[in-house]
């Protein structure tokens, strides 16, 4: 498995029936993530084939509804097709307690341990595993609210087949050549350094989400030169004053964060729902920063 | 308008692509009444061109989730559209706090009021007008849970127009026809007998809604005779232990209460995700009962 990133949801607050709420799936280091989960994430988790119950993970950016009426349902659907294995949410305070009470009134036994993380501060180490770290991200919003940071780690060196052959390197010795040690023969102590066998492995990849926000400059050095970059745009240009009032961003905005941060690819979301073509979004943001795409719903992009 | 219900989900707690979670629109003396609102239920209602701002007041059976998730958004989304009229939500005692700590923690300004009134037992009123009444209905489930009655009340009597032209009876002698008076001429005392200027109207129709429920027979009662009964049939025959275990009902059992209650026609829903194909329940239950039908997504009832 790959690194990417599968758009469930672009739509923002009002949901119609040609744009969801906001989620995506991002797939990394052979796991599953959900990010936020607006109303019907789990029908359309259903729509995309993806296997719900592989998520072991859920990031909530913040508690405005249309970032996480669907988790919920989503969970109760885990527990009725009988998930025993633990799932974690990530969110600021609050989640908890709406989670937690509409179960007790459901009077529903759960059949998996449901892990509350808090988010509380940009920059918070939420996971890390050989393969992979994810952060939180400083987003200025209404309420509490937090991006999140998807890296990989630096990956093992390659292998160069012909090369191993022709210096006849025994079995044993590969995995120590993946992690860039040379190779020193136990029978003939004959020494063959890694580089003549090993190339580099690809760059590590970052992903960054970032919905919802205003245009914040305290979320530059985090983003720095990243592989994709999802930052909302809410509006277009000639609604720039009520998103700064809405704590929101424009297209153009966006396609600022991604421009003065070096972003490699950046695409945008959470549209309002007042706007029904998204073409005049790529049409604004572009003449700032070229390599913008919309987050469609049902697309999939790779950082 | 008449009277009327549509069908906008009919899956139960698993909801799937093509199988939607509870919900109901009942049209009735000019008014809109929503019936249980599972998951993407305001979704739905924009598929069905549903009016939703129309609707003032919503009636929740019980506080399994897909009966209920789908509420908070449909609040929401009414809130970001500018409603300004009172909404009145009628569902056993804890819905209030779930919805209130929401919009807490959402930090929102509610710009309409939303009025909770807490269902406690079979037989309350809940509201009546001129042209109807509502009432809840006793369900017999894991927890607290109850079915509504909507009764119209017995209509003003029908002008026969031919009849009032013979008689030469004056325009302001109408409204008191339609309720029954006779004819007085207030110039020279001359008397023509009601029945000479009226048919009787249209008889009251009825509609009771039944989900979640076990077969119960004190919902009997309340509910012979009427005109149409939605009633839940989770399961098939065979699975007959199982739905008395989770308090559910069988399609034959739905049919069994519509048959001793000698209710005019019956419609069953609530179907259990694990069947693929709603014809068996028909099959089953129309050997007790002939006139029951599937409440298919989508589709309008007239009581």
């Amino acid at each position: 498995m790959g690194f990417s990133v599968t758009i469930l949801g672009s739509g923002s607050a009002l949901p119609t029936t040609h744009a969801n709420q906001s989620a995506q799936v991002i797939e990394m280091g052979n796991q599953l993530f959900l990010m936020d989960c607006g109303e019907a994430t789990q029908i359309n988790l259903r729509r995309r084939k993806v296997k719900m119950q592989k998520i072991d993970h859920i990031f909530i950016s913040h508690l405005h509804g249309d970032h996480y009426f669907g988790l919920v349902g989503l969970l109760s659907t885990m527990r009725l097709l009988g998930r025993e294995k633990p799932l974690y949410i990530y969110a600021p305070k609050g989640l908890q307690e709406i989670v937690e009470l509409q179960f007790k009134n459901a009077n529903s036994d759960f059949s998996y341990a449901l892990v509350f993380q808090e988010v509380t501060h940009a920059g918070q180490l939420l996971l890390e595993t050989d393969k992979l770290k994810i952060t939180t991200l400083p987003l200025k919003h209404r309420i509490p609210c937090f991006g999140y940071l998807f890296e990989e780690k630096e990956k093992d060196r390659k292998l160069i087949p012909e090369k191993l052959a022709e210096h006849d390197i025994p079995n044993y010795a590969r995995h120590a050549l993946t992690k860039g040690e040379d190779f020193i023969s136990t029978e003939d102590g004959r020494l063959v350094k890694n580089i003549e066998l090993t190339k580099d492995p690809e760059p590590p990849k970052a992903y960054a989400y970032c919905s919802d926000t205003a245009y914040n400059e305290a979320l530059f050095p985090f983003i720095k030169g990243i592989d994709l970059l999802y930052h909302e745009a809410t509006f277009l240009n000639e609604e720039k004053e009520w998103a700064k009032k809405t704590y929101h961003s424009t297209a153009i905005q966006a396609a600022e964060v991604a421009r003065k941060c070096n972003v490699k690819r950046l695409i945008i979301g959470h549209f309002s729902s007042r706007y029904k073509n998204r073409e005049p979004f790529l049409q604004e943001g572009r003449q700032v920063f070229e390599n913008m795409d919309i987050a469609e719903e049902g697309e999939t992009f790779y950082p």
